[in-house]
């Protein structure tokens, strides 16, 4: 199988599932946005399809398919010219849907005639690809977000079935050896800029927890004093917590003392043997402050992870989110891929269950404001070796 | 015919007619919420049908059709319960657009059974009635906004062309004579209850402009330097116009020295004879300062629209919206719907394009924000007479 | 005694009271500003200063004392030049509170030369008295908010004890006769513009409450259920009270079952004889409706008001504060005084305990937001007559 | 000489030297809060008062000075109890400066007695030493943003003279070797609880600008086109200076084509040779990347500083504000003292013109949220070898 092939058969793939991922939501489903850090499903496929037709024109001079979408589907791409406010994806009724999905099939159809010319790169197409494949996970992210406020109204869809977290087995820590030890990606195959160079860190001898932290473990943590009391928190999270009246994780329900969960608009009761997720950094990094530990450094998991499968969460790091030594951005319109954001945001690892399949890697390095909870996030302990 | 089939035809007259101005809309256009003061199509829909079921369940024991929808369809009725937030209407994928017409496919029949078997007060029901004809015009100040936000992505649509305000002929200015005069709404036909009850008022001699102001007049002071000069402004609406950077009337658009005006989506040429709308009362009360005039009382307008027909425009008064003397709010859950508003807002008169046919009288009392711009409001200049 | 030598006499009285209004008062009480609505008291000396500089100004050619000033004292005269932020009066350590007084003390011995030169507008001298006074109010509004928050770390001060409101006496209601009536300011003394002209309105018959509401008779309504429930209230007041979870007039305390006052810093029992006050326009409005009764309109209020001597508190009016038929702002810079705020706000009547002698007429014309509770407030129940 | 002599008489130098940098300010001066990042002078000095009160209580059981100064002299203890808003400080005009000023002699008395009869912990009255050298650098910081306000009211004070930066000299850039170094204080001297433990850290190759960057060099940055170019920025960064409209350092005046520097409330012109200050870190940030260069890492700094005096300016570094590994709080009430900030924040080393004789090491972390711009920052620019 040639190298052409294999590419265009990623590209039919990938094309493909997100289409799987919206089977049989409403139009409505895919339309509303019901908080700023969520999008508008539409507006993700629109923004994927918009990312091949920079691709595309970067190396073809090809007009762009619409002046109002080279507005609407940029994300925050400066470089190519203003975008629609973030928190206004919402807003736009047009292009409905359907224009959105004509839009895709033009474009993915100039793709296809460009991979047969051979004249697309296929290291900018490979880029667009996975960069879809982020925004699948995001679309799950959102999805999940938007029908838990039709609960009561939705039925359970059967696609998402498989987004229920696995019931968790303790076992034992893991001990790491410190020393010099290299981090990042190695070797020609793809990864993101912020996985480069790959390079040397220090590390201390430290233990992890094997499995994550259940609901079960959190819910110690909800019903102690400890909660509402200052000294388990950041300052930060404190003032986050207080402000936004946050007692319980997101999606969580309590009812009497009953503990449900909203589940893509559907209320299940609550596993407590499941790992804990959709947890900001500054819960996370308090429950660690509770139980005398402390959250990994991002390193520390990428080690971690080396030895082990991908995660059905991502666990928050301590680390956060910076250029490692030496780093270069992307080259074209991708410079403003991953460089810009490092500012204000804390690395997770180890992927998620709602990650695509192929898409992870340990140097894969994730990353949040402290503040977000939407994403499938969760926590593994670590401790200095004594 | 008897009065049963009267108010059974109108009933079913106005829920075709609401169905009518949403026509091949697309279900995106109906249900986004791009501003807080425009609320998605299909809430109105779901909204107007919630009024019937409750008015139904006033003489019947009837069971609410769903808890959700008594959550999300109330808008404000805080003596029947907890309402949705109404800026956080537009984040609700669901009930979907089909699950709101089967929702009011389902109240509908039952109000008709209940209007055979004769259960439904009349009173009650025509309330509910001319309910929906006002969100029948809300519906179109809100679809409006909506599609002027997908400009150049929408074909103008057929049922829309009405909308469009006809030229003004500039005549003789109207002279009328001061003194006592009676207001509001008399005899027992049909009214809201801020029209009662009627009762005297004492005027002076005023002088009103027969036409409305034109867009060519209001050129006139967007191009002087009072527009920018806080002197002609209130000092409210000066701050309001700075904060907010007003330098066009909601929908203008400018390029070079050319006005354009966003139609439901679609880009056209301002015609300088037709009527200036969608001003603010900031922008109208700054515009009769410029022009040495000032806006009509309530009571100036009610006198003119007795001797006139309905207006293309709401016109601005300079009155704020008050109870008149003697004011009784109207019985069961209906108590709350004029009279609590009473405050923060101005009055407006005589009708406008959009208001459905039969709906206007010419006590009617509309009222908005000073703020408010997206209804069809416009001006009509007041002079004392010397 | 020559009118010169009279308004030499009013100039140089209010200028002493100005002084006397804060004796014995730290720097510090006089240079913080604890809310947007109050103003550093040493600000409104220099503001107070700046308008008999600006009168002085429109007759001469004097330079500006300081452009520093000029900028810093201005507090909305727009058409003089820009000024300083309100909310940003107490930002500013400088100029100094002595600074301020050598100001005050250059100009007052400009206006004394001016005077004896006979080079001043009378007119304009009596406008800058009145609003000195009107600041001297002002000022001891302030002081009370300012002094409120040094609870327990003030010592009584002697000039305030005039401001305890003293106890009411029960009284008949009084019955007015309806009719058309003239209201405004008659004759050539002085008033502000917005008392002007003289002019008719029609009034029904109404009943007046001789004496004013009392802490014992609104305490009823905080315990009874009604407090809490929207029907009494105005759908922006149910709002306003929920937002800034308003539980209890201003300045009151409460200890389990006790109630107290703050009164300058000074923590006093509640006299349940005494008149309610710093009450919003909300609060009045709700306390009206919970007693099956309603607010005065500011008409009513100045029919009463004639008949009777200056009331301990200003009155909230039913009637939102607009011109006034053939209403005209003052010349000069003045024409800013009063015309540019008649929006968003409502009209009280009768003055109060903190009025300085011989400010106060029947046909004055108060305002204040619907939210503002800082101002010495009270309430005067009206009903129809049946 | 005995400890307890030092420490006696470090104590009574630092108290006395608080007072010498606020020597001749006016009373208003040191009571205003022009902005929530600064506090007022008077309540630096009633809190740095209250922190010795704290320490003393630990070991005596004294009771409170006052309830009221509890609540308002903590800064953010939350273990000793409530604390006043920090943005709300200057709302108060109590206690005044001669009551703070005799809060703090009463203060000073007892714990001179309680030196005296050897009751007080040593390192705790040296951690509250310590704690008031900080306030001393923010005092001045401070007193730097409030007189600004006061430009041309205020005469140049003398003590204020040697914040002047000296003029920089161009030298060349210093090459450091890459490889495991430790990192932290070590010994038994003072130190804060963040500088701990002493730890190894593995670093690249590295340069360092010897010298600061010159406000000649900031100019150059300005007049390009990379000033208002996105891809200069982080993404925050450049949201950061959109919405608060930033086209200069803080405290720089633009008239024409030249720059001044508003000093302590005196216009001076820029020296173009010496150091830029009072950058935020975005500013920096894209600074360094315009240069092509980098920020240092606070252990980069750290080696730097180690063999170089302290610096006029704390110097920006890339490194996020986090717990050194195996960090413990200190005990007792300071436990809250630096743990809890760690996030949100970006490490400053190098000391500043403004820090205390004796109170800067190498290993001194400072700290400030990324868009703070009052305090003494500056850049030193980093470049890996290659």
């Amino acid at each position: 199988m040639s190298a052409d092939s294999t590419i265009l058969e990623l590209f039919e793939q990938t094309r493909a599932q997100t289409l799987e991922i919206i089977e049989s939501l409403s139009v409505e489903d895919l339309c509303v946005q019901p908080a700023s850090f969520v999008s508008p499903i539409k507006w993700h496929i629109g923004h994927t399809t918009w990312i091949y037709e920079k691709t595309l024109q970067q190396v073809t001079s090809d007009p762009s398919f619409s002046e109002a979408y080279d507005l609407i589907f940029n994300s925050y791409y400066k470089g190519i010219g203003a975008h629609w406010a973030q928190a206004e994806r919402g807003h736009l009724s047009r292009p409905t849907l359907n224009q959105v999905l004509d839009y895709k099939k033009y474009i993915d159809e100039k793709i296809l005639t460009a991979l047969e010319k051979s004249i697309v790169q296929k290291n900018d197409l490979r880029l667009a690809i996975e960069h879809e494949q982020q925004h699948q996970e995001l679309i799950i992210m959102d999805l999940k977000y938007i029908l838990s406020l039709g609960l009561g109204l939705v039925d359970e869809l059967p696609q998402f079935k498989k987004f229920t977290l696995p019931t968790t087995v303790k076992t034992e820590d893991k001990h790491f050896s410190g020393g010099i030890h290299s981090f990042g990606h190695k070797g020609s195959s793809f990864c993101y800029d912020n996985e480069l160079p790959y390079h040397d860190e220090l590390l201390q001898d430290f233990t992890l927890q094997t499995e994550l932290v259940t609901n079960g473990d959190y819910i110690e943590f909800l019903h102690s004093s400890a909660f509402d009391n200052s000294s388990a928190w950041l300052s930060d999270g404190y003032d986050w917590k207080n402000k936004n009246k946050i007692s319980l994780p997101l999606y969580w329900i309590k009812e009497k003392d009953d503990y449900f969960t909203n589940f893509f608009g559907v209320k299940k009761p609550i596993d407590f043997n499941a790992p804990i997720s959709h947890l900001s950094f500054y819960e996370a990094d308090a429950y660690a402050r509770f139980m005398g530990a402390r959250l990994p450094t991002e390193f520390e998991l990428e080690l971690f992870f080396r030895e082990s499968e991908q995660s059905p969460l991502w666990i928050w790091s301590s680390t956060s989110y910076h250029p490692y030594p030496g780093f270069k951005p992307f080259e074209g319109f991708a410079k403003e891929y991953n460089g810009k954001f490092m500012s204000g945001q804390m690395t997770l690892r180890g992927g998620c269950i709602a990650t695509p399949k192929g898409h992870y890697r340990p140097s894969y390095r994730n990353f949040y404001r402290p503040t977000d909870r939407w994403q499938f996030s969760g926590i593994k302990l670590a401790k200095d070796k004594r």
